[in-house]
């Protein structure tokens, strides 16, 4: 019984990592479509959304039922409550990109990215993959090292966004509002992305130290790491 | 024994009500520190904010406690799970609020909302007030009515966040770039804020009537919403 128990925790490990790898991969092709106006990359990215909802639907059951079942107590019990929240900031994240697929179609045959904005928003882009490859890994390896790793990465976004509102707020923006407005919430999806990635990685660090006080401040929005203040 | 683990469960659904009364009032005040540019009020938002994080940590770890403890099933089971989520839900809300305020701090001495959206974040803030108090007498009373309802004043906040955006995009527009993206954030903050206010309606929901789908199908941003498309 406490085989099949402990198999069925690690397919729950599987699952979350099968949902890093697909929201890593779905703002990856999200800022693809993006940059390059391409609907129908766009239009596959917002479909197979449904994939991420579904796995988090079939991981939630099966963590409940085996709660009920196995009743776990001490660090079984944490591995699955903890498993419950990381699957809510997977799902959130497959969320966002979502979003950004969206805008790429609401704006085309446009790009909603102007030239200038192009290699910023790439960055974003390419480093918001990388930080949920990497919380992939974390849970797969449960290195504590690799996931306070993600915290420095995460400045790097923070950075990145600051100079998204450099742009933004230079007196020589000629892009309008529209675009002011697009770029913004872009900027927004990326920071929160990362933001649920980072997330990810502590609660793993939740789960290997016991150490709690990180995972209760929770990552913090553009305001107030600078991001407008330093604008 | 049973009886000391209903009072338990009792008192975390006692704390989840004062949560949710907390960040009402949190937003509630956070729209009027940004309306009227009153620094202090912001602060007094901004710190107040610890309080419902230190909520949420100690109901996390009581109900974490109980599910060790007691091992409960079926109905008492997916109280508490739910009571997690929830807890969740309204420690994000907490930060939102938090954000409305930190930008009325960032602006003062200025007002970050010019005279022609006066009216339009006013009716957003109250409403999110609003919808919040309705979230915590869902959860008082478990009336699945009253929580669909909340559905429907979201469509509400999906009206006005989208007049607020065609105000944005009006070409006579005359407030500059960075009013833009204030607007931007702030949209999307009290938007976020109503989702999470349903979503813990939604939740009681599932615990009343063990429906799930509505669950996993959480809130949508603004952009599929309409209120970029609407725009």
């Amino acid at each position: 019984m406490r085989d099949a128990y402990h198999e069925e925790l690690d397919s729950i490990g599987e699952d979350l990592v099968e949902m890093a790898r697909l929201v890593g991969s779905a703002i990856g092709r999200a800022t693809t479509a993006i940059l390059d106006a391409d609907l129908k990359l766009a239009e596959s990215v917002i479909a197979a959304d449904q994939k991420v909802d579904d796995l988090q639907h079939d991981l939630e059951a099966r963590a409940i039922a085996l709660l009920a079942r196995q009743q776990p107590v001490a660090t079984d019990l944490r591995i699955v409550v903890t498993s419950l929240r990381m699957s809510a900031d997977l799902e959130r994240s497959g969320d966002l990109a979502q979003h950004v697929a969206k805008l790429a179609r609401l704006r085309f045959p446009e790009r909603a990215v102007p030239n200038d904005l192009h290699a910023t928003i790439l960055e974003m882009g390419q480093l918001a993959q990388r930080l949920m490859a990497k919380a992939a890994e974390v849970v797969i390896t449960k290195d504590v090292d690799l996931a306070l790793q993600l915290e420095s990465d995460d400045d790097e976004m923070d950075l990145l966004h600051r100079t998204l509102f450099q742009h933004l707020m230079d007196e020589r923006w000629k892009h309008g509002i529209e675009t002011a407005v697009d770029v913004t919430l872009l900027g927004r999806y990326y920071e929160r992305f990362a933001d649920h990635a980072v997330s990810v990685a502590k609660r793993v660090v939740y789960l290997v130290t016991g150490e709690y006080a990180d995972e209760l401040q929770p990552p913090t929005g553009p305001v107030e790491t600078g991001a407008v203040e330093g604008a």
